[in-house]
């Protein structure tokens, strides 16, 4: 590493630092304004424009970075990220200050440094580096930093709707990314959408004594009947009437993805001690393109210790559904409604409480391929995994909706970086690789 | 009403605003020995002998009532009451004082006048009453006074069994009743059973992000999928595996007598504000003779507001299990767990709480008929009402298992009573026509 090069990079985890030490807590309100202040001063300082929209809370920040030369070949990339991150809690379970960077074994510990001040730092300091040796920005470099991803994205919709024209690019990168437990690079293209509800049984106005169950329904089985039909038993198959024929099957490009990536489910099983088989044998392929329907909680009637002989009036059940394209969250509620009330359960009550849509590509957009032939070049051909979506629900539809560009997501987080737990950490060495596979993007995209 | 009997009736409703005056309330470990010491020196006072066995908490209390000629022929009747008392609370809803006897409109107003002090001394106002006009007690009348019947009678079993001698008896009155709301005495020959097991289903050591829904089993839908192979959709059929089999079918007598039973279905749906429809068009058929299967409680994951999406690692049912003859509750808990396993629910852990068997009569036995033939001469051939069971649970089958002797319920209250209500009370006219039901009941008994 050149001495320059080293001293750009030791700046810049400072940088990272003494972002780690702004406690920006969505959740709790805490250290907004002074982040944002904070993120506004870095990318003036480095060279960039910052421009601050407060339309809703929280604010977001467009930061733009401009070649001197701009023609209609010259692209646009556009970094995502978020600059709130999770509570600390528990705190005791930290063996150093949450908010303090702290340099321990090769890793950068600190809540923030893989989900995702870490990545938004190496992106800027790939920039960073990149300008040192040419003396110009690589293409048009925009960043849309919000502040509220760890509360749903409230306004995000909001901010992307008003300010399309402000952010619109060519392609677009995604907040953050992992190596996986085989040391490969992901880099995913998608992740599923989701559609919240809760399905709420009532019976009567008042719990009542238990013995009248022989003649009078109680909650809790209705409720239970009612769940029963929307799922088989054993596996991952949905039952929702009609939900099926809206689904996107993958393309081949897609299947073959899933196909090459590797999966070890005895370590799965090792890890969350589970007791019972898998709902399928071909787990990569359920987490990339099957829906699933969670019951996430249960709740109803006396639920203490002993014995109360209760028949109770009302009992809920929340449901988080994951959805694959083309599924859309309120059209999913509303097929579920459709399903209760042919198979008889038309009392049960869905309420529906949040969704987002699902975004998923086979990673064969023209200027994605550019950036993962880069990833395998300065990872290794073998130590690259592409994924046409994650398991997990962000809002990338939202991005692709009203930005129409491609969207791709990695990081430089690791298998145990441990983003929304305590001791949340990057390695040094996946920094320093994550600011070279940048600066090497960077490179690529100025030909 | 003579001068005397008028007296007497008096005094004794002096007596019950004393015994209303201790707050035994059992499941607060209050004035238990103080009741103890009160019901021991009356029952003496008025002639009886008394003994109090403390082989177990709380003291059982043996009265007994011997004439001076006893024969072969003499009949013995048993009367069994307890003299804990519910919870006062919530004390704000109560017009009165809880524990000091209010007479207002006809009413007696306190804890325990319908559950079941008023019963207790209504008979031993009764008994006095014969023997005051008579000189002599009219057969063998024994006590058998509990103070844990408001905690599931923890350990009458045990004093049963101990004491099954000195309780012997040819026929056993049960500790109260009521008139149902068409104003007719309601005499029941017996009650049902109960099995309470809780049914858990784990699937892992620990909650998962529910994205993993895609492959793992979340244990809030295992355990909905195993609790809707117990029970038909919209029906109270049970669908245990070898249940039916063990069922005692109602005899022609015991049918009849619910046949003649009158329910008003419009009056219980505007009682609870029902919003299904009944699982039984034979309501009373279903009260007095068919096993209930219901879900008291349901827990499991995030319970909160809103959404959290997590795969529940363990989730509970609390069930209770009504039970007919010769349903044995940890039979049936073991009926449950070979159901699930036969459906392929073997991981579902069944949690044995309690249970009791059912007692069930057509009330025809000598000794019961010559009491309700009384009641009909009393109350009026239309105005009593004779059930085999009630649909509620109690342990009249553990006196009818140790005593051999048949058994019948009946007592002071009515509609509404309220008992374990705040402002539980009895009507005065009631508590007058019970003493002279139980007057003449020894009349008929002294023959």
């Amino acid at each position: 590493m050149s001495v320059d090069k080293q001293k750009i990079i030791s700046q810049f985890t400072k940088y990272l630092a003494e972002y780690v030490a702004i406690p920006s807590v969505s959740a709790q309100k805490k250290g907004i304004p002074e982040t944002v202040a904070f993120l506004k001063e870095l990318i003036t300082s480095l060279g960039g424009q910052a421009e601050v929209f407060s339309d809703w809370p929280n604010p977001v920040i467009h930061g733009e970075f401009t070649p001197a030369r701009v023609t209609a070949a010259t692209p646009t990339i556009l970094f995502y990220n978020h600059y709130d991150v999770q509570p600390p809690e528990p705190l005791e379970l930290w063996n150093s200050e949450p908010f303090t960077l702290t340099e321990k074994d090769g890793l950068l510990v600190g809540r923030g440094t893989a989900d995702c001040k870490g990545d938004l730092i190496a992106r800027l300091c790939a920039l960073t580096l990149y300008h040192e040796e040419h003396g110009d920005w690589p293409c048009r470099v925009k960043f849309l930093l919000e502040g509220e991803e760890e509360i749903a994205s409230q306004h995000l919709e909001n901010y992307l709707e008003k300010y399309a024209d402000t952010f619109n690019a060519d392609v677009m990168v995604w907040e953050s990314g992992s190596k996986n437990a085989q040391e490969q690079l992901q880099i995913t293209g998608g992740n599923k959408g989701i559609c919240c509800i809760d399905l709420v049984a009532t019976t009567a106005a008042e719990d009542i004594h238990s013995s009248t169950a022989a003649y009078i329904e109680g909650a809790g089985v209705r409720l239970v009947q009612a769940l029963s039909t929307l799922r088989a038993v054993g596996t991952n198959e949905l039952l929702i009437d009609g939900l099926a024929a809206k689904i996107v099957p993958p393309t081949d490009r897609e299947k073959q993805l899933v196909a090459a990536e590797s999966v070890d489910p005895a370590a799965i099983k090792a890890a969350h001690g589970l007791t019972r088989p898998f709902l399928t044998k071909d787990i990569a392929g359920a987490a990339a393109f099957s829906p699933t329907l969670n019951i996430a909680g249960l709740t109803g009637g006396y639920e203490g210790e002993g014995v109360k002989t209760v028949l109770p009036h009302t009992a809920r059940a929340k449901l988080d559904i994951r959805l694959v394209p083309d599924l859309d969250p309120e059209e999913v509620a509303e097929l579920v409604r459709q399903h209760l009330a042919r198979h008889g359960f038309g009392d049960i009550k869905v309420e529906y409480l949040m969704g987002e849509k699902s975004y998923r590509s086979g990673l064969d957009a023209p200027l994605v391929t550019r950036i993962t032939d880069v990833a395998q070049t300065v990872y290794g051909s073998d130590k690259v995994e592409l994924l046409p979506s994650s398991a997990g629900t962000g809002p990338m539809y939202l991005f692709n909706h009203y930005l129409h560009a491609p969207l791709l997501a990695f990081g430089v987080g690791y298998a145990k970086s441990g983003p929304h737990a305590p001791n949340e950490n990057i390695r040094i060495s996946d920094f320093h690789q994550g600011i070279d596979f940048l600066t090497d993007i960077f490179a690529d995209l100025a030909k």
